[in-house]
């Protein structure tokens, strides 16, 4: 997957740096590549559920993010990207130190694309459980980037 | 529909209170009635993704647990309620003073309790769009509530 | 919900009659309307699953088209209607002498329209029980109408 | 991953060959394996839509069916699948001789079974395009098999 977009990392990182959001969950980027982004965020008593674990809007605003990048990393300069739907399946209780997320693009379209994301929680000693299974639809969206 | 829980109203408040992300988000319930629930969350910096809306994140966390609110709200005393999983549609930006989502019980199985949410913007002057629709499907666990 | 090409239910019918999948359905129009679609087809033996029951791809089939049909009746003359991505919950088993499937227009954008669904089987005295609820995304395409 | 059911594809192929479905679809088994299973069926006149591809509903028909048998054949003897939900994005045209969806179990829990489908149409030529991704989930009925 060739990028359009010659500074599509750097807009990705300053997308990411923008977002509020990703500040409230003490999210960051582990690794950008075309078509490919994996984000991490710490597992922290301002995240959970009522069991403990992090909370699945946690993982949806990981994986979701991580998709949504991995397709602007292959879109043309300019555009901005917003999700049109996304679905998660829920596979076990994140419960560790953080979770990762990684998004990929499964068919990248002039306007459309299809993206598959799987988070998973990481214990202190990097052991990893996939928690979550996500798979959505980003649209472009011109000038809006 | 009618709870089978005398006491699933403060069930539903304890979950409420008991999550790290709902205080984060500075959500608050609005309503709970058996088989609905509402919930809703101020638009704040601390929650937007770079083009300054509410984050897709934050519509799926009221709009999930409003869903497995409304879940909770018919299950058996005793049980917990864990999201297996969940789709968003995201029809319009996030834009506004405030978020307010209501999930809705569609079917209450012996297992399973599929779920329908709809989650709203709220302008300062209290005019609503809907910016996001939600359905899913919830899990009662004997013994986690 | 107002029509933009003044010929949409008639382009519906035709759409309808040239799939021929709806033939080997045995499918019929119930009702059409601005922004809904009603369809129904008969539970054979040709279409069971291994238990005797009508096979999700049924309700599948009739959901899709409703849904797909009634973003079409609000799209400009000329458009074309493509399925960008489907979710479905099942909620019963699909027993009895029919389905009937339900097809509304949520939110209707230039190019992307998102709608609901929801499929019934109907008994022989006309007893009616909801089999699945459906949530998607339908695209519209110039000239491919 | 390893099969609770010794006759676990003997029970599959039953199930597959009781499905007037997949007669009428004219599907077929390719592969068996604990965990995965891939269907296909050729694309012909009375499975279209009106654009003279094959029906979305053959893709989640056969996709469905490979994710539940995949989710089967690691389940204890004597369980029944029911799909509890599908979710189901499409990439491109279903064009060509034939459609090949392979299951595949995710994650196999005691009750719920989390899948992924890909559905490929092939020209006649063996060439093959993805034109589908599901994502899913199983749940085993203890007795209904």
């Amino acid at each position: 997957m060739t990028p359009r977009d010659p500074d599509w990392a750097a807009r990705i990182r300053e997308n990411f740096a923008a977002q509020g959001m990703m500040r409230t969950l003490a999210a960051e980027v582990v690794a950008l590549a075309p078509g490919e982004v994996t984000l991490a965020a710490p597992i922290r008593p301002e995240v959970t559920q009522h069991h403990g674990y992090a909370h699945a809007a946690v993982a949806f605003a990981l994986g979701d993010n991580a998709a949504g990048f991995a397709a602007r990393s292959l879109m043309a300069p300019g555009a901005g990207v917003l999700t049109v739907e996304m679905k998660i399946n829920l596979l076990a209780p994140a419960a560790g130190a953080r979770l990762i997320a990684t998004g990929r693009v499964e068919r990248a379209g002039r306007r459309l694309t299809v993206t598959r994301s799987e988070v998973a929680a990481e214990a202190e000693d990097g052991a990893r459980v996939v928690v979550a299974l996500m798979q959505g639809t980003m649209m472009a969206i011109d000038g809006l980037g």
